[in-house]
């Protein structure tokens, strides 16, 4: 193997796609050229372009096979001696890279080097020509073989590139089969999410073949597929062809094609950016105070990738998960091809009475997962407000067969303060009052009664649970540590005591009844991302048992491995008779949910009319798009049984950098629990929804290229299950930085008021 | 070009898939053979396979290029005399078959011929060997160049031959670069959903290529890839090469599998069916009485391809549309490529204060469809149910805002009796006490005032407005037809005056104020497949709209082209203050809804604080696949704008076919219009939603492969708005068949009872 970084000195140490530029009129133009197969002239393709233009330009090959023998960049020079060539990794087989690598014995190149090797000298390119105002400058990075060709780890080259995304341009085979051949490269490019502004075919010799006008009915209208004029004999030199008046002719069309397509693009961007705060009428937002909006072009791993003022892409770390729904990281294309599969095998079917294969794997990966030793039956809806809906309407039920004497009461639940169920009316109805639901809808009213929970934080690096009044005079515990806090053993006399009495008081009253337990077992994510005291919720859980109370857990935030393990059951010690997952059930994709029962429950509604079964469904129930999105999700998240074994809960986020963050002057408290890592903020801006408090933080994260979003006067960021803890550890490091400022800025302010 | 219908003579008149049998151990053995490129070996690998036993053998090439010159059945002959080869289709010049065939100038040969003359070959062979007892009969079916290659039609053939979705073999490309071509080959089977149980890779000159290897690690675990015994050069015949004992043990191994992978994909088939019924809750069931379920192999257009015992798979038509949702048919390649591209490209990425292309361009696309003259605002959520909910809180709100008078009194809605707009407990509440929601929860209250409706039908041959008894003394209006119905001038003074006085009556008393009117315009769906009056309607909407009471379009079941136009609207002639889209929106793929408001909505939650505005969102709220689907069904039912301008309400059922239903014995009444023909039934089983009534009916139906779902006493069907007349023609003939039997059963009932 050689490693040719001819003239260039790059430290290889990036992790991360950081600053990506993409060009359009008067700035470099940079593209990918791709070949539907090996052999059809993507360095002639490549050359002829370069030599279209007199501005500087960059030609890039980084993994070469063959050499020396074949030796694209020497190539190019030969016939474009003033471009900058540079080839990154050369090996001597002409074979496919990884095997290659094998048989020279030679250090694997990773694919993410290889990827920021790319995006770096990309970037040296595109300063170097920065304040020459060049209108025609143009950088070329040519892959090796075909789209799916391996690269140096035997990862596929369209895999490997793509968290640059830069626009392909496809070169065709013009020759019989090539129809198939190009258009299969192409939707495999499309299926990745990569933008083909182009195909490029070279007319063949016997002219009968018309591939390019077939190809161009079968590809977005956005694609344009070109005829290049017929190349020579491959035993006669190109010196010729280049010369050709035509064939300059040709290239320079091209060049300009894709240079407007380019600014089309950018210009589209900008249009849709301005006309998106005309049309668009968004969530949980306030509109009147609705600054700049977000343009996301392409999200990858956990990357945004967003469109900044004129022609600039720039990456932003999603370390809000997207709403929390982000599983396997935005564009995975394992993902893509599961649900593409399943789009292309059902679309949607029928699903009442019938049975296909997403939605049975995907229900028997939840029993046997999450709902392993107590679950036995799975009804799937849409969302996580509606499977709460579900579990409501199958806790009421259970209740009613199992009481009839208290049939006839009105019906509450029995919740905790803080906790947030959806947004549907019946289950803003579970949640306590708050600024969520209070003036939403003159419909809504708290039909439950709601607990106060105490909840556990590190405080001035401490772990301790903080008590509310109700539960005695006792104003916090100090906990050892973690380990203390999860211990099943530990158990508080006041909390059974306190529950036991209320509960008690409720139901003795005979006024009304209570029909079910609904609560988010150990984490509140919606009511400011909050551990509540799981001694607390066993005392809960056990007492409502006690009662007769069916227990509802709402998992759609907690479970999946959001908390480090399966179910948040799992730190509990305690097991629901119903529960509800969505979010990271499809991985980050498509809206699903699964609401998951005992046999008993099910028993409930069994009876000889249609009048007594469970009268829910929706139309895209079970819809199969989404149960394969599921399956190939939970089957990822499977590898994390084994690291469990290692850490009954698994931990992303530092915990020393946590107890340090939370000595900081602005800092209340600080939560990490598994892939959460939360920071309340104390001082300006008050402590409810509303508060503005931690935006400050929220905007310096943002320079930093973290995209935030605060809820109330928490900050938090939130990794996938698969996340790598370097990837934490970087944030976290940024974030310090940001909250440090922060600090500082908040001891001047207190200082002039 | 010649036509070589060598020994078979067929009728090629079939529409649809009629019978497939797949078989397994003990049964014929059909699969297609698919090539990674053109010129790889496809026919070597049939006659390897075709050799490897003794048992009857056909080799179907359905298209033939480059004739006689190349003829494939000749190869196979040549090297396997035994073998009963066919050839459908061939052409003298060696290019696509597309360009041969205008070449050579001969009749398209449409794509549905060469899939239902595929079909037939394959059924003829099947029943000749069916007595025989042969455990080892094989059918291969070989397509010609690679897997994207156009057929006669310049359609794609993967997407020719999909209807059938026999199970593939894949001939891999052994040579460099032949891992990208193999598995870009292999990703477009798979996105259009075949199943592909072998991927076979002829072993190249070098030994130094490992493809095959690079290759499994990319496939789906169920693929198989094998490693063919090297081929000889060109030039050398093959006798000697098929004599080889180490080749017939290849192709013996490769057949074993490929049986033994069949037999086993059938047998998963009966254990998911099994297993299924002991973990699906499924929606709307009264699971003690369920009985069979419809085991769902694959679905395509408008068929399901279900496994009936044993080894048999069988097409039954989808007259119910999934739940109402299909809307550019199952397993469509178009809609599966939109879906991979918006995967790849973003997965589920933040909406909120964000824009992407997917979500700009559906939410233009329905202001400018249905929201064209009136709607300014898009609001996206997951579905029908959370789109009312949505539409409900923003109705309330600009009713409080516009009368602060009544805000303090409680809020209800007015309705129509027989309405339906999902099963969230919020939305249940707007719909009147029935079977859906009675029972189903103790908070379940009818927040509403419901109008009984009065209801157009053709009954015994005529259409009449049958008026319930509120509306006065008259017991039915009788039309002229269709025409009259739907005519905009037409008003009825009774409606005007008893509305107004009602709603006078309600508003008058001062106990609570009315926040919405929320109806679905002109029809009924889940309240029985009926037709309101439209005159009726205009009168509630114009009443209400004189009192301020903002008007909701629940448009989830009548939207997107289900009555024959864009919007309900248009066949009313009055536009809402709000509407919600869902089911056909994306086509019938996944979840997602959108709510569209006036700007005069939007601006009722203007204010200086996050709390004023409409707090309401979901995880994964405009999810970029959904939209993705939205745009792509969107421009497929653009197409239907032309055909709206020759009839206002494009008709999909014949209407004399209708009339004389109508006047069968069993038959109370019939309705058609757009898409949607339903029959209620009278006599036997009551009329509620329990009701038996014609539950008999549809399993005439499904004997006659129609897969029906009776709503109470009707039964109904319902096209896709891309369905072709022909295609609903023929459903309706099965349908009279069905009825007629159905009357003359009643008859002989009522006689003996």
């Amino acid at each position: 193997m050689f490693r040719l970084f001819r003239d260039l000195s790059l430290p290889y140490n990036v992790v991360q796609v950081r600053k990506m530029c993409v060009s359009a009129a008067g700035r470099p133009l940079v593209l990918q050229i791709w070949g539907s197969n090996t052999g059809v002239g993507k360095t002639v393709l490549s050359a002829g372009l370069l030599l279209s233009t007199k501005d500087p330009t960059l030609y890039l090959k980084p993994v070469q096979t063959g050499y020396p023998t074949s030796d694209d960049s020497a190539q190019i020079n030969r016939y474009a001696p003033k471009v900058h060539t540079l080839t990154l990794h050369a090996y001597e087989h002409a074979v496919s890279p990884d095997l290659a690598s094998s048989l020279e014995r030679s250090q694997t190149v990773t694919d993410v080097a290889l990827c920021s090797q790319t995006e770096q000298t990309i970037s040296h390119f595109y300063a170097s020509t920065e304040h020459k105002h060049t209108s025609r400058s143009l950088a070329l990075i040519e892959t090796a073989g075909g789209v799916l060709s391996p690269g140096p780890s035997g990862s596929l080259q369209a895999d490997i590139y793509r968290p640059l995304r830069l626009p392909a341009l496809l070169l065709g085979d013009a020759n019989l089969g090539g129809i198939s051949a190009t258009l299969s490269a192409y939707e495999a490019m499309c299926l990745r999410g990569y933008s083909v502004p182009g195909i490029v075919m070279f007319a063949e010799g016997t002219g009968l073949l018309e591939n390019e006008s077939s190809i161009q009915k079968c590809v977005k209208p956005e694609t344009v597929v070109f005829r290049a004029p017929e190349l020579p004999p491959p035993d006669i030199s190109l010196d010729d062809y280049f010369r050709d008046t035509q064939v300059k002719h040709f290239f320079k069309k091209l060049h300009d094609h894709l240079r407007y397509t380019e600014g089309e693009r950018f210009n589209a961007l900008s249009q849709m950016k301005e006309e998106s705060q005309r049309i668009f009428w968004y969530p949980f937002t306030q509109h009147s105070q609705l600054g700049d909006i977000t343009c996301i072009d392409s999200a990858h791993g956990e990357q945004f990738i967003i469109h900044k003022d004129g022609h600039k892409l720039q990456p932003m770390t999603d370390v809000i998960g997207s709403w929390w729904t982000n599983g396997v990281g935005h564009g995975d294309s394992e993902t893509a091809k599961a649900i593409g599969s399943a789009a292309g095998r059902y679309g949607h079917v029928m699903f009442a009475e019938a049975t296909f294969e997403p939605a049975f794997e995907l229900a028997k990966r939840v029993l046997d997962g999450p709902g392993a030793g107590w679950a036995s039956r799975a009804f799937y809806s849409d969302d996580g407000s509606t499977a709460v809906e579900v579990a409501l309407k199958m806790a009421f039920r259970k209740r009613a067969m199992d009481s009839p004497a208290r049939r006839h009461l009105p019906v509450r639940i029995v919740g905790l303060a803080g906790s947030y169920h959806g947004d549907t009316l019946g289950v803003m109805n579970c949640a306590a009052d708050s600024d969520y639901n209070r003036l939403q809808t003159p419909w809504y009213q708290p039909l439950g009664f709601f607990f106060e929970p105490p909840c556990a934080a590190i405080r001035d690096g401490i772990w301790t649970v903080e008590m509310p009044d109700w539960l005695g005079a006792e104003h916090e515990i100090v906990l050892d540590g973690r380990d203390e806090l999860f211990s099943m053993e530990r158990s508080h006399k006041e909390y059974e005591d306190r529950i036991s009495r209320s509960l008690d008081e409720i139901l003795g009253k005979d006024e009304v009844d209570i029909g079910a337990l609904v609560m988010e077992p150990v984490f509140l994510g919606g009511g400011g991302m909050k551990i509540v005291d799981p001694a607390f919720q066993r005392a809960l859980v056990d007492a409502c048992r006690k009662r007769g109370i069916p227990v509802i857990f709402d998992e759609i935030f907690t479970g999946l491995w959001r908390l480090g393990v399966e179910s948040g059951s799992q730190l509990l010690g305690r097991e629901p008779d119903i529960a509800a997952y969505g979010k990271l059930l499809t991985g980050g994709t498509v809206p699903l949910a699964i609401t998951i029962s005992t046999h008993n429950v099910f028993q409930a509604f069994a009876g000889c009319s249609k009048k007594e079964a469970l009268l829910h469904g929706h139309s895209y129930t079970a819809h199969a798009i989404g149960c394969a999105a599921g399956v190939e999700s939970l089957k990822r998240y499977d590898a994390l049984k084994q690291a469990q074994g290692i850490d009954p809960n698994i931990q992303y986020w530092n915990e020393d950098t946590a107890r340090e963050i939370s000595t900081y002057n602005s800092v209340k408290s600080v939560t990490t629990i598994g892939t959460v890592l939360s920071v309340e903020l104390g001082g300006k801006g008050g402590s409810g929804y509303a508060a503005t408090g931690a935006y400050d933080v929220a905007q310096e994260l943002k320079d930093e290229g973290i995209f935030a979003r605060p809820l109330g006067n928490v900050i938090y960021m939130m990794c996938t299950p698969i996340s790598h803890k370097a990837h934490c550890d970087m944030l976290l490091a940024r974030l310090t930085k940001a909250l440090q400022r922060e600090g500082v800025k908040n001891v001047n302010t207190s200082d002039r008021s």
